[in-house]
């Protein structure tokens, strides 16, 4: 117990790993031929069987020494991918395309469905309403069961929305508010409860942070949340920290989950190894507790076999995954999922942004200027490299990080096509193409910051306060 | 995840171990030479490395095809034990000898430390009375810190005695009241207050129960505590199923434990493998938990420096080994321990007690002819073959349950000395012998029915309230 493993093994890439492993092989092979005592040796035998581990699980390899891993990586799924898939799970998004993700292939792999022409049409009649342009644009893009929540919908039967978010740090990103933009779309033309996780248990699991910091981020963003608008009366928010020792079924879920989940399957889904935390492991029980109405008693009047239905992006999908498979065992209803592509850092689609990089992204706090100079100077551009040949050739909107931002927060779908039409034929340059980003979003952001201002602690506390919402159950 | 490998590796022998990975071998090959869908060989290839990774963890040594294990057995504190030591650890308590386990050589494998005369004749002269006979008896001959908690009662600082059970069944024997008897007095001589945790979701994760069983069971244990005479203004009982959902503080240090603590290390410590659920992964630290007074706001009024102190059989020790582990990276004081001995199993001292055994012990609901005809027929006897050998040879006090019942419940010191003598001696025959401990064993039993039926739903709903305890901090 007194030699404590650090957590950190999951961060090597397979190279490190494999450099680790060695070195370890070489201590054991010192102690013995110095005739270390044998406590000593066998706790060096022990990390040098746990490194091993590590390194098949990683690279799906046995360790051979001298013979460097071969190019393969674990995915989330437990099958191993090429080396030119997107790699895809809760804390990395990689991509070697200019354009991101392939996301029909990822479809492919994690067994979800395409949102096709059909399922929005469907949506439309049920809602009786053209449907969000994130819908219409391909933004959420995959699902499990909609239809399902369709079907329910149509018979007057009752669903509820899920989300959440992992509250790393106090900075926003205008990404961020993707999954609640939408959510608060979906909250309005649906009419029904929704729960908003804030996992701050999580992130002082993942990160160097005390409870208290994760306790404090959990607060801030969920002021970034409310600003986004949603209806007091049909929303609660929840801190992890907070809710779990205030809440009569939240607990009684999380173990369930707890039951049915072996450590073979969380390494599976999510690549744990013998060296992470406990709290690591046992963490995805804690994001699956939400998807059950009984998680909610004051909500839902102690019913159990209420709909979830959760919209997120896509890297969230193997909680879910999990969460599905576990459902029926515990006689719990299947949550449905809305996924969404990921938001695309300034620099370029090929990575998700990072809380931590001031200039991968457009935060909720940035000043005009800061929103100027930002766009100005580091989003990806499509176009050419003179504008004599941009005339001539025109830009390309696959890899342009303005195009790919207007996407997302221009609501107009005429200006829209008329700013790509324009792009590509050369007709629009970059910097014009800049300038109509920076107006759209500068007012967005300033209107945020407005909106925020308004949310005091008091409503913050009202919005994280167990409670009956506005349905009957 | 549609296959969900068993929970219950754990529970086979290495031969079956063996075994079980030879014939999934042999199920890798024929779907291999079948030609069998690359998912469904995938899976199997995964299964068959998860079992030879159960197999090396439980075995320490690799599996090899046609060669079955040899004779060595995981202990607990992740090393190796002789086939001739005994084995204990939460789940298991296994030797050979007829005397009992071999305390003294525990003492040195787990690192605490014995009960000598000097620290008797400290407590004795701290509490200003003769100690417990469970002290001057060996009964608790183990601990952890002790000498620290004296420090801190003679300087005046508080301190708190922390217990608990798993409500495996609705069915306590006297074995169970060995702890409990205990505490209790503990408590009176210490004036301090008391936290008894009952863990109803270990039950529900270890067994086939569902969370309503366990908590039923759990109530019903409370009211066998209860009966032992606990003061209800000193005294909280608190199911996990029931408190982490009403406690502010608890899931906090929960969380705090599981950051801190790895898969190697509970591994090694309780021999958990890969197969295993996660709820019993992280398990450990929520029955380490209760060690900080921080778990308990509404009695500690939100200290977190209280020290704690537990009494518990010898079994729970791996737990609390964590958690003493832990304590000091979360800035919490240590906990400190008394150990007991085992309570023998009628049948003789080899293994302690099972619930679910009606014949192996007397139980807290058994009649005064029930406990009459289980002693006469099924406690081990030292004495020897015929009167006549007996007479001349003498009985073995030793290996004889009836004086080891006696050395538990008889309190009178010179009665229980002089049968010794009598029964060594050959003066007194196994049946006169049986008899002292029937008539010691039914009015012990009848006195506990009787305060248990004066223990209402009532009584339970307060003991299980978290309130503030009659102490000031």
């Amino acid at each position: 117990m007194a030699d404590s493993p650090n957590c950190d093994l999951k961060s090597l890439s397979p190279l490190q790993l494999f450099e680790r492993v060695t070195e370890q092989g070489e201590k054991v092979r010192a102690l013995k031929a110095g005739k270390a005592p044998k406590d000593e040796i066998d706790a060096a035998v022990r990390m040098l069987l746990s490194l091993k581990l590590s390194y098949k699980t990683t690279t799906g390899q046995d360790y051979q020494a001298g013979l460097p891993p071969k190019d393969l990586v674990l995915i989330n799924n437990g099958t191993t991918k090429e080396e030119d898939e997107d790699l895809v799970d809760p804390w990395n998004v990689q991509t070697s395309n200019a354009k991101g993700v392939d996301y029909d292939k990822l479809i492919v792999r994690f067994g979800s469905s395409k949102i096709d022409t059909d399922l929005i049409n469907r949506i439309e009649r049920a809602i009786g309403q053209k449907p969000h342009h994130f819908l219409r644009r391909g933004i959420f893009f995959s699902h499990r069961d909609m239809d399902q929540v369709l079907d329910a919908y149509e018979n007057k039967k009752p669903f509820y929305l899920y989300t959440g978010r992992g509250p790393s740090s106090q900075a926003m990103h205008v990404g961020h508010l993707i999954p609640f933009m939408f959510t608060k779309w979906l909250q309005e033309v649906f009419d029904v409860p929704l729960v908003i996780q804030l996992t701050d248990d999580e992130k002082y699991l993942w990160k160097d942070m005390t409870i208290e910091k994760a306790y404090e981020y959990a607060r801030e963003n969920a002021k970034d949340i409310i600003a986004c608008g949603f209806d007091i009366n049909k929303t609660f928010i929840f801190s992890d920290l907070d809710y779990l020792g205030t809440s009569a079924g939240f607990y009684k879920n999380v173990v369930k989950v707890q039951k049915h989940v072996t450590f073979n399957q969380v390494k599976g889904i999510f690549g744990f190894t013998d060296s992470d935390c406990i709290g690591k492991i046992s963490f995805p029980a804690i994001q699956a507790a939400p998807s059950f109405s009984s998680s909610f008693p004051q909500i839902f009047n102690g019913k159990e076999n209420i709909q979830c239905l959760i919209p997120c992006a896509i890297d969230q999908d193997p909680y879910f995954r999990m969460t599905r498979d576990v459902a029926p065992r515990i006689g719990q209803p299947k949550p449905a999922l809305l996924h969404s592509v990921f938001f695309p850092a300034l620099q370029g689609a090929q990575t998700k942004m990072s809380a931590s990089d001031p200039n991968s992204s457009i935060f909720l706090t940035d000043t005009p200027k800061q929103i100027k100079t930002k766009i100005n100077k580091h989003a990806f551009s499509g176009g050419r490299d003179t504008i004599e040949e941009h005339r001539k050739y025109g830009g390309n909107c696959e890899v342009d990080v303005s195009i790919m931002y207007l996407t997302f927060f221009l609501e107009d779908d005429d200006r829209l096509e008329q700013l790509k039409q324009a792009y590509t034929s050369g007709e629009l340059l970059t910097g014009e193409l800049k300038k109509v980003l920076i107006e759209t979003m500068q007012p967005l952001v300033a209107a945020h910051q407005e909106r925020r201002k308004q949310v005091t602690d008091e409503i913050v506390k009202q919005f994280m306060t167990p409670r009956k919402l506005a349905f009957e159950f």
